[in-house]
């Protein structure tokens, strides 16, 4: 996948990514026409009711992100948190992974177990470079061939530690082997961020994940020639969750579905983001 | 469960199911006022976008209804199609779901592999009353506990066998030992519906899924003295499919997430049914 | 597979496969020599104490053969039994299993839910030869490459229904595109196999499966020139059960473990078995 | 499960754990007589041939153990190592096995992740007491029922670092809740565990895993008056490998299976062990 990254950031294009919980949010995301899709902790956490904290084991977000590998046809980029314990485990996850179909996996370098990193006063302690490196270059040993992409991120920021920090990491972090280089803020507003790609020189793409600084758009991104792949996290789960309650709630209200089917997908888009009619032909030509 | 509704109709009030996909919506629908999770097939099977064929496993299927097990308060109503084969397998599907923490089962007198019920043209063919009652019997020898409640659906308007048919069949299930019978319907109107519950003179509470007659509301069930259990089969992960459409368009669109917190849930009222706040006492409490 | 299977039998050589119900047994299999594994339905139900009867669900199986698929470089010939429904659920799991690593796959032509073929007594009854013809289409129309090898099996000897129906029946099926033909016999001598044999002129391979007539040996296979793959279908699971029943009674007569340890393997064998000494040098080379 | 120990401990009987790595070896021990089942974290490792060393996921070993509860009567003692990070964790795995029909859990003071206890050189650091204890009493705070038992395990000994701190450890987890106290030992001899026997005055009753020093048998450990639990921690994989090893090598040098049959368990017990004979007499009731 970083090859592809390349050639995008040298034509001012940008590899947009956004989150699943299930290959069906990730057809979706496709038909949309996002480059890939980000097969995400945080959402699958949400999915199971329950909080984004290494709670969900990687047999769940295995099977999810292998489900959504069956779906789509753009790359997955999978979110493996801290790597599920140290090195080792970080190389049994990778080789997983790889299997799984995905192309690409974020590794952090936070403590297991991991906390939410937008929540305010969360946990979140990081551990030593050194020991990340470790992980980083476990995970380049595991991988199979070297298309499979290893992207790093540092939660400096989110951890208060500041721009020197991330800086330091991020470099530390490239120089061990990693694709890309994830830095994630919990600023409500881009400067920590815009601070961090002033003086990034390095040739590794940047990676984004702009939830709480929105007014970072795309374009914004692009100009700075550094930012290969935007990330939008957790905006599938956001929509469906919304659009859900709204839904449950009026149907309370009335009584009944009978105002209901005008703001929902009719019957027939669910059959055919089934792959209904591919498998009617099949039946047809094959069962007897 | 059975007990509960048969108290409901005495006193004119109807058990509303709202269809869940994963814990996450069930979480929803409970917090909806909804009185039960209809913990459905159609929906999962979108979910993993594939048709509602018996294609996903009975493996699947468990493992979502443990895991919204695990996050709500009121009854499930497993969706187990045809009961994955044959009598035998129907016990042990029974055993399982019982384990899993489903309130009951609706069990459809279709042949395997099954055909989604609402689908124009689909595959529709019934087995032999005596071998459904075989496994109404089998569940009924399989459950540990008669509160565990079995619901024998016919799909006899769905084949397009008339009412005299769907009649016999309702009678000979409640024979068998369903504690209540589905009645499923694809018209556009109520009218096979109610011609139905007209000439219904037992006791055993029916059950209605009014996906194609929406206006069959709650009121109207209720006017009949004869329904127990109103299912709403598939709005949840319609709702959520036409609010990511709409929000996913909206991002490539613009760019950026820039114009679009406003229109889906904000990340707190995620972290909320995660139920952070509790995880986080927990934290402070225990993590030393 | 099925290139390396016909080379095999111009030199007189037979591709032989042993089940296996884990990852372990099938690494047990491989460093005693075996030339594949048969992830065995058989094996796997006993595992569960489940009788081999369309129990155990795809997922399990498949979890299975993708877990076996991590720890052995043999191929897996996975045993997927009837195809879990129909032509479309062939085409779902033909799709699910060449994903998950495996090289073949078996399926046969009895009906849904199947029962064990070694049980005296058992129902046997077949699909009609166009059916399962549909059924083997399908499998070619969804792999994704013609290595993936498909293994028709017919039970018309198991369902005594003799050699004529048995030749029409593997006839067919080598028609419809079946890479190799597996007859399966519960006769107590060969003999029904070696009729089978002696009047079969096509060129497609020959799957035999001798627990019940285990006086065809190898040799004998091999003096055929028609038998491509022998499969040795539950002697792992056998030899593990008589063990564990053995040392146990043993434990507990003895009341301990003090008379045990030269009779099983010792510990560190089962760490060599778990790869520990990889897993020790990649720790020292990346945990930090 | 409590309370059925420390009974046994006044009539001088001792419960008897024995591994189980599937759910036919448990019912192999419980057929033994064994009065429980070990599902042991070690030995489900060794059946997906990777190490015991936080490797394989709390969905696995969860599974495992949910399947084992579903073929067994007698109580299921499961080993979830170090609780799969902290004490949040701790919460989510004993609401998860206690609903999967486990008796009683077995939790670790060593860090996360761990390495296999009676490995030669192996990584063996203790957390504080602190955090162990919190973990307990977040354990208990997570059960529903205080029937549902925990057992805290010192590793102590295994870290090297002596009696005093096995001693104060044991101590200061009772404390904390625990309702007995696994003391693991790799020493050669049993002079180690010995020794903590004579000097622990507590009533809650101590759990012991003899693999390293088998001399220790039943009958001295039911004199000492405080040994609840005997554990025998891989003797079923040990047999089950040995066996196979053996029978594998047999066929590949014989050429086939004509010398093996009085060596393992006929097809006869495997279908015994699989219920077979039941399902045969529910085919009989409820197949039409």
């Amino acid at each position: 996948m970083i090859n592809e990254i390349k050639e995008r950031i040298e034509s001012k294009k940008i590899f947009r990514a956004m989150a699943a919980h299930n290959p069906l949010s990730a057809k979706l995301a496709e038909e949309a026409g996002f480059n890939g899709i980000w097969a995400s902790g945080f959402e699958l956490s949400a999915t199971y009711g329950i909080p984004d904290a290494s709670l969900i084991s990687m047999t769940q977000h295995l099977d999810n992100t292998r489900a959504i590998a069956a779906q789509v046809k753009v790359p997955i980029i999978a979110d493996i948190d801290t790597g599920y314990g140290n090195a080792v485990n970080v190389m049994h996850a990778v080789s997983a992974y790889e299997q799984a179909g995905a192309a690409a996996i974020v590794m952090e370098d936070k403590k297991f177990p991991k906390d939410t990193s937008l929540l305010e006063g969360g946990r979140q302690d990081l551990v030593s470079i050194a020991h990340f490196q470790g992980k980083i270059e476990a995970a380049a040993a595991a991988r199979r061939t070297p298309r499979f992409t290893i992207i790093a991120r540092t939660e400096a920021f989110i951890a208060g530690q500041g721009l020197e920090e991330a800086l330091k990491r991020a470099h530390a972090y490239a120089e061990a082997g990693a694709d890309m280089i994830l830095v994630h803020s919990k600023a409500k507003t881009p400067d920590e961020i815009l601070s961090f790609l002033d003086v990034w020189e390095s040739k590794t793409p940047i990676v984004l994940v702009p939830t709480n600084y929105p007014e970072l758009t795309e374009a914004r991104m692009k100009e700075s020639g550094k930012v290969g792949v935007v990330i939008y996290g957790n905006h599938a789960i956001r929509a469906a969750v919304s659009a859900m309650q709204e839904i449950f709630a009026k149907i309370r209200r009335d009584g009944g579905i009978h105002n209901i089917d005008s703001r929902i997908a009719p019957l027939k888009e669910i059959f055919r983001l089934q792959g209904l009619a591919e498998t009617k032909e099949n039946e047809k030509q094959f069962v007897r």
